[in-house]
């Protein structure tokens, strides 16, 4: 059976080495993502998104459970910041998810964030395609939400949980349009620490200040308790759960999903193009040695860069579509 | 006085409407900037990163005092996290820099982070080109490190100090990598606060189970105590200008900062030749229409975006430089 077919068929040792081929950008790994391509779009992606230390991989972990309870199969991708350049995924306090690693009905996977040119987007969004192939019910993408490219990876998602905690106060100043803009629920984690009613606050201050979002929808506000008191804590995740499926609807009802879906669409197709025109080009400058050259020559000041960069489209671009 | 001349000549109006115009991707703005390029390169680049609510911004400020009182000029480029669609970076807590705004040998810009293209990091180099050619002495660039594309702009620096402050003890572990690649030197902020101790102990374990960086250069901390106490508080902002330039003169001796020279201008070139090349391309698939009907295509799943990418890239590559 060729690997598509597996993945098709749920098969994890398959679809867990293309989604290592992809991130590694091995050439035989873009023919089967487009071949699996027609097998995707039928799974629900949620983002969960927050600064290190908000709690995202407790949240994910219990949310897991509660689809597991729901006989639905699930996925997850945790997008870590890691180093620039040595690559490779922090665990990190995703150890707790392993009790799900028995589980068959949950596939976990970790990319890292490397490389300047953009090119995180696209992993992960190739990653949930080879997961919504597989046929995971649900699909949750995991990212530590305060650079642009992270926050980006939300577009990917149908419903995106922005995870806050209390005593990062300031951060909701900072980030307000940014969080306002992407959140479709909020969860206020650890909500029975001091500054837990402060943030409250100025969430729903926040809330009643801005303009409901698409169809009307207003972002609820789930406060989630002590870990440690279980059952108040599952009460909460389940009600987290339950209203995420509410936002799923409301998209379908308010015709809105179709929106979110163009905007998803257009950013895999620009994410395609900087793989299917810069990054060959700047492989084969770097291959043949003429990129040192061009750096060599900028930073001697003998020319600037966007002068070089011009000269490459010329070289590259067939005539009259150079810019 | 032509635009590129009033800008060596430091003229405040001129640089200002410059940037904007980078900023705003203005056809008028590009051979500008390859113009004044020949006048880059003297300034000496800081790069100041952390968490939001770290205190970067007072920590910022508190250099800008210290350069002007050894008869420097200094420029400050803050980028600023801020909603995807919206744009405009937000002054937050940057009230505090006004009272520099006043003074002629400070020049301060923000930056909004915008698009999902990876134009942030270019437009922050564009923007320091500008102020190197303005002559500033010392351009402080100040950073939300949390993200791949804001890390990224660090490599516009010379020395890059990471800001940290207690409470965030979390944050260590899960930037490990990301953060001792980056930083030559540490600011411990509110030092006076709870946890301290346990931050700066974690971070001289840390420090001290990584090999020395670059020509054997080890990340000195300085924890930086109480605002409200100014004398203490001056002197250990003044032994943090002190280390940076006890850094920069390292790299210098050193030979190291050439590499880092050579390592920015490969940022620089890939940054340009993304606006050369992909940008023309997507640009003229949205003015014609093209990238709607792509993106439908795509959400139907009658193609996918690789399959899609390839023959944009057939019909505007010159034949042979398609991948």
């Amino acid at each position: 059976m060729d690997t598509v077919k597996k993945i098709c068929a749920g098969d994890i040792r398959s679809a867990s080495r293309l989604i290592r081929d992809l991130e590694d950008k091995l050439p035989r790994a873009r023919p089967r993502l487009k071949e699996l391509f027609i097998h995707t779009g039928k799974s629900f992606i949620i983002g969960i998104t927050g600064s290190p230390g908000a709690g995202k991989s407790t949240l994910t972990d219990a949310l897991i459970g509660e689809f597991r309870k729901q006989g639905k199969t699930v996925g997850v991708l945790a997008v870590d910041p890691t180093s620039p350049f040595s690559g490779g995924a922090i665990l990190g306090d995703r150890v707790r998810m392993l009790r799900h690693a028995e589980d068959e009905g949950v596939f976990i996977r970790s990319l890292a964030t490397r490389g300047a040119l953009g090119g995180l987007s696209q992993a992960a969004g190739d990653a949930i395609h080879v997961m919504e192939a597989m046929g995971k019910d649900v699909i949750l993408v995991e990212t530590v939400g305060i650079g642009q490219q992270e926050l980006d990876i939300m577009y990917h998602a149908h419903s995106v949980i922005v995870v806050l905690v209390p005593g990062m106060g300031d951060e909701i100043q900072t980030m307000k349009a940014g969080i306002m803009e992407i959140a479709d629920l909020f969860a206020v984690n650890k909500a029975d620490r001091p500054g837990a009613r402060q943030l409250l606050t100025e969430l729903a201050q926040l809330l009643n200040a801005t303009p409901p979002g698409e169809g009307g929808w207003r972002p609820p506000i789930v406060s989630i308790g002590n870990l440690y008191e279980p059952a108040g804590f599952a009460a909460k995740t389940a009600e987290l759960a339950r209203l995420v499926h509410e936002h799923h609807d409301h998209l379908i009802l308010s015709g809105r999903l179709a929106q979110r879906m163009e905007r998803k669409a257009r950013m895999e197709i620009s994410d395609a193009l900087r793989a299917c025109l810069l990054e060959p080009v700047l492989r084969r400058l770097a291959e043949s040695g003429e990129l040192a050259d061009i750096a060599r020559r900028v930073q001697n000041r003998e020319s600037d860069p966007y002068s070089e960069a011009e000269a490459v489209a010329r070289r590259f671009l067939k005539s009259g579509e150079t810019s």
